[in-house]
């Protein structure tokens, strides 16, 4: 009987492809819905790849619902290069995944995190790997939901490390700063995953080729999307030895938290666009003496969660 | 018996003034030289506040010693208005501590410091509370010294906060951003004590009330000085609660380290001036999973110190 229903609010992509993964095998996670966020593609290409991930996985049951397609403070949303050349321009490493049958949900993403909020309460995890766009714009039409829902396990943002994008900024933040500085306010048990730890856990073609040992040809997929990312780690000199677990990782530590350490911070994002540090995750200096709403991960046991992970796959794979 | 040989490299300036009567009534202190460094003020100012400060405080024995006068990459050193707005311009407030007779030691506080870091090894705690520049001089003719002083515990930076000089930067990294770089590659066992802590340790007039009531002509002058940092930090809207313990604290932790939480993290400061961020104290990517040599302070048990620092206080002054 799984502990937990998890949302997973993915802009899938790569590592998002692990998570869903970890998510599907894990015995705690009941995976009760994915919404498709914009951010390494567009939600048609996210919305599809997840779709069709849950296909080859034989987890045809979780259903996958359209988040918004563009951030809060734009009328629409063009990729990034850099995206593409991580990620692919199919996000998937340009592996061509079978297609799957099944279309999305008629209903809101975002009124389907309302109403599974509503529902189960403290037994739900909701985690986005991508723009905090979906939340924002559920807790500006419910704002119950802020202490509602069981825990927000966000993949984003960089406290003790520089970003990826500025100095300053991670990617998913970066997407909406002005969304993500609403839910860091706002939502309650929140819990950042960020660059603090996730560049810690490396994944290397060892792994991926016990992953295509399995010899099935949903394991020869995910060999062949993950080396697609590691080669772009390598080519781009993000980091040579391996590609970071990003979104796995939070799905990990939002159901076996023992993996990170966390400091207790009311944390904000910087919205000033003229600062320069638009799009930053910092404590909130007026807020450091008040009750903490929120945590960050800032030490990670990259062993035990690199080496359960890869066991993880296996078993999902296999 | 103290357990530890303690050098403080003190801009003096009014939280210098509480470090060093915190430091002078610890049991376990034993304050062997203060390094007079640039920083609140210029280098003979703060000198002679630290002699008239030692010999208030009934330690005219403790030797003060000449630091460097301005920062690694510039030829002299120019007090910033806001210093002299929150500290005076004299460095104490405006309030006029009786001269000492005593002088500045001929022995250059470089050279001191690396004779004690021989002599005393891991019973030496060295403890800068304002610019980096002696350490990293004194590491450039000796870089001996980075293993063998037994703990460094600086007050500076700020990691999981904005900084206070700009969003990126704090103070006293800000004064020699080269001179901190070098001291966080290279010098081993330091103890980063930031604005993420000392701005939960707040005083107020309450507590120098409570001096003032001891009747002692040292009590009178402290609560001088200290009232005046408290209108400042009011004044300037920095805090209206109270004036932080900065310099204090970072004694206090360097021999009570149970008063707050670390982050381990190997550390740099930005150097480069184009990337908008010189001066900031951050998490280096490059060795995320290298052994640490440094750690941050992420936590504190404000409550604790600021009841343990008035106790003390009320010691020394009484």
């Amino acid at each position: 009987m799984p502990r937990y229903k998890m949302i997973l609010d993915l802009d899938t992509g790569i590592d998002d492809a692990l998570a869903l993964a970890y998510a599907v095998g894990h015995e705690d996670i009941d995976l009760i819905g994915i919404i498709a966020s914009y951010g390494n593609n567009l939600t048609p290409v996210t919305a599809q790849n997840s779709l069709d991930l849950l296909n080859l996985l034989g987890a045809s049951d979780v259903p996958v619902f359209y988040g918004a397609s563009h951030s809060t403070t734009t009328d629409d949303f063009t990729v990034m290069e850099v995206s593409k050349t991580i990620h692919g321009q199919n996000g998937l490493g340009d592996v061509t995944v079978p297609k799957s049958e099944r279309s999305v949900s008629d209903q809101s993403g975002i009124d389907f995190l309302i109403e599974a909020a509503h529902q189960y309460k403290d037994d739900l995890v909701y985690l986005p790997t991508g723009p905090l766009t979906n939340l924002a714009l559920a807790l500006e039409k419910d704002p119950a939901i802020a202490k509602l829902i069981g825990q927000t396990t966000l993949m984003g943002g960089a406290l003790t490390v520089p970003g990826n994008v500025t100095p300053f900024t991670e990617a998913n933040i970066n997407q909406d700063p002005e969304a993500a500085n609403t839910v860091f306010q706002e939502q309650q048990k929140l819990t950042m995953v960020g660059l603090d730890v996730t560049l810690r856990t490396l994944l290397t073609k060892k792994e991926t080729a016990e992953w295509r040992a399995l010899g099935t040809k949903k394991a020869e997929l995910y060999a062949d999307i993950m080396d697609y990312y590691i080669d772009a780690y390598y080519n781009l000199d993000i980091d040579k030895r391996g590609a970071a677990l990003h979104d796995p990782l939070a799905v990990a530590v939002a159901v076996q938290p023992d993996y990170i350490d966390t400091l207790p911070l009311n944390m904000k994002v910087t919205t000033d666009r003229v600062s320069g540090d638009y799009g930053r995750t910092i404590g909130d200096t007026d807020k450091l003496l008040d009750e903490t709403t929120s945590k960050a991960a800032v030490l990670v046991d990259q062993e035990r969660f690199v080496s359960d992970f890869q066991n993880m796959m296996l078993k999902v794979l296999g």
